[in-house]
Order: C-alpha cells, then structure tokens, then sequence
C-alpha cells in the first residue's frame, strides 16, 4: 500500500503523476527528451540503459517498464534486456554500449565512482561527449525515478503484460503525450 | 577537470546546462516546482533537505549552492544549515521538518528503505501527504541532481561568496528564469 493516500489506483509512478500533476510536468518532459529526443544513441540503447540502472536499485515497477520498453525497440528484445541485467559485460551489446553500461553502473553507486578510466574506455570504442553525458544523466534520473517511485511505496503491478502493453503505447506516442492525454481525462 | 568538454567555464550543474539545453529547461522546471512553487514547507525548508541530501552524497557543489540558498531564506542562517548537516536529530528546526529530514535520509540510501513508521512518525507531527510526497521526490531529485554534477566531475568553485552571490538572485528570480536569461545570453 502507497505510503501516502493517492487520487488514483494507477501503479507505479503513474499514481504519483495523477497526484501532483506540477511535478509530473517536468518530469515527464525530462524523460521524452533524455530517452526518445534526437540522438545517436537509439531510443532502445537509452531504454536499456534506464532499465538497467532501475534493477541495479531494485525498483521492480522502473525496472519491469523500461525493460519492456527497451525490449519492443531492440532487435534481441526481452532475452537481451535480460542477458544485459544479468551480467552486462558478457551481453552481445556493442563495445560502446558496454563501456555506457559500466559509466552508469558507477553512476548508480555515486557520481564520484565514475573515473576517468571509465570514461576514457568509452570514448576509446567511439562514445560521444553527448552520449557520455546523456549516460550519465539518464542513470543519474533513474536513481531519482527508482527512489520517488519505492519511497512513496507505490504498487508494482505482477503481470508482465501491462507492461508490455503500456510500452506500445510509449513507443507509439511517448512519455509526454500520454501524460497530457491522462491530465486531460482527469480533469 | 570536468570527464566532457564543456563549451563554458561555468562551475556545476550550470556548465551541464549550458552543454545541454535540451535536458537544463526540465530540470529547472521541476526544481522551480519542487523547492519554490506553492507549497506548505517554505522554499527555505525544502532547500535545506536538497542541501541536507547533497551532503549525504557528498556533492560539493549542491551542498553549498543550497546550503546557500537554504541560510538565505532561514532565520537560522548558516549557522542552522550546518546544525543540521551535522546532526539533524538535535538540530533547533520543528519535529515535523525533523521527521521529514529523516524520510529524506532513507530515500537518499534507497527508496525501498523509507518505512511505515518514519512516514507515521511524519503524519504524528501533522505533515501532510503533499508534504511527505514532496519531501521523498525532492530527496530523489538531488540523488539525481548529485549524481549528474559529480558523474561528470564538473568544478566547484572555494569560493563561499560565489554560493552566496548565486543565492540573493535565486530567490530574487528562481530558477528557470535565470536559467532563460543565461540561454538568451549565450545565443
């Protein structure tokens, strides 16, 4: 049960949109541009990213959702995503994605943890200054999703396939559009 | 010496803006929100839990830029600020802002380890849900904002008076006004 009594039953930080629309806002429009906004890293690339992260601090709801939305994105789907949270450095992901996945690993312990080897290995297999920072950034928001979604106790929802079924939605409309069509049947 | 090259000198999280306009305009707009748009914990108060979390996570940066911004708009001044970043138990603030100093040291370990009885404990001195809610995302937040600022190894200035310079035009503007004025400036 929420910590906190909602205005809603949606699960997951869904409930925490509904509650206080003024934050969802920014919130919402953070994620449309650090997943889904132009880049040279793939929506799917960025996805995994924040679905690795949301394991690492054991967010089951972040964690089951991003999963799901970087699986309808990726060519190897689920078992990727899955591989990628089991042991990231064995994954048949590229070598710059590795070096991506082990800069937000650190972040996820402490901005500090990330070196300057770490990110000297990245740029070495061809990463960005943009995809280092956008990789920095997006595992530092899921340190703030995962916390604000598991500090308000919200419910996980078990069945995989609400999941699946939300993350064609995202994919067709993204984070923002479906906030404000939400704030419209609200209202 | 910051992991990326930056098109500015500009110290902390105000370099990352300028490198990254597109990820700076939602960040600013939830922190505008989150610490100074309506609400019943004054915007000194929810500064010091943003600088009272930074000093958790021990980034320099946002430590002293909201612990500037905290004293500013307190009675206490520094002199609290510090109190509470020593020992927040024993610190002269109200039970209530206590208890809610204590949710924001649990998100800032993890979100899972906020309790039942530290939100009970926040309710018995009458905070709200709104109260609560905005503590545990403020606390978030900075795990985020934390993250970012020392994930990319940005600079932060010695200099106290900087902090405090910074301090008088955040609460005479906020946020994402002087973030506006600074993108009219570079364009």
């Amino acid at each position: 049960m929420p910590h906190i009594t909602l205005n809603s039953d949606e699960p997951g930080i869904r409930g925490l949109f509904r509650f206080r629309p003024e934050t969802a806002r920014p919130l919402n429009e953070l994620v449309e541009v650090l997943l889904r906004g132009p880049g040279t890293l793939t929506p799917g690339e960025r996805e995994l990213i924040a679905a690795y992260v949301s394991g690492l601090n054991e967010c089951r709801y972040c964690c089951s959702s991003h999963s799901a939305y970087a699986a309808v994105q990726l060519p190897g789907g689920m078992d990727l995503v899955n591989q990628v949270r089991g042991d990231a450095g064995s994954a048949p992901v590229s070598a710059k994605l590795k070096t991506l996945l082990r800069i937000a690993a650190a972040v996820q312990q402490g901005g500090l943890n990330v070196t300057g080897q770490d990110v000297a290995a990245a740029r070495a297999e061809g990463a960005t200054d943009t995809e280092i920072h956008d990789t920095v950034l997006i595992a530092a928001a899921f340190c703030m999703f995962n916390r604000y979604v598991d500090g308000l106790a919200t419910i996980a929802p078990d069945d995989p396939g609400l999941y699946a079924a939300r993350a064609q939605r995202i994919v067709a409309d993204g984070y923002l559009a479906l906030l404000v069509e939400a704030q419209r049947q609200n209202a």
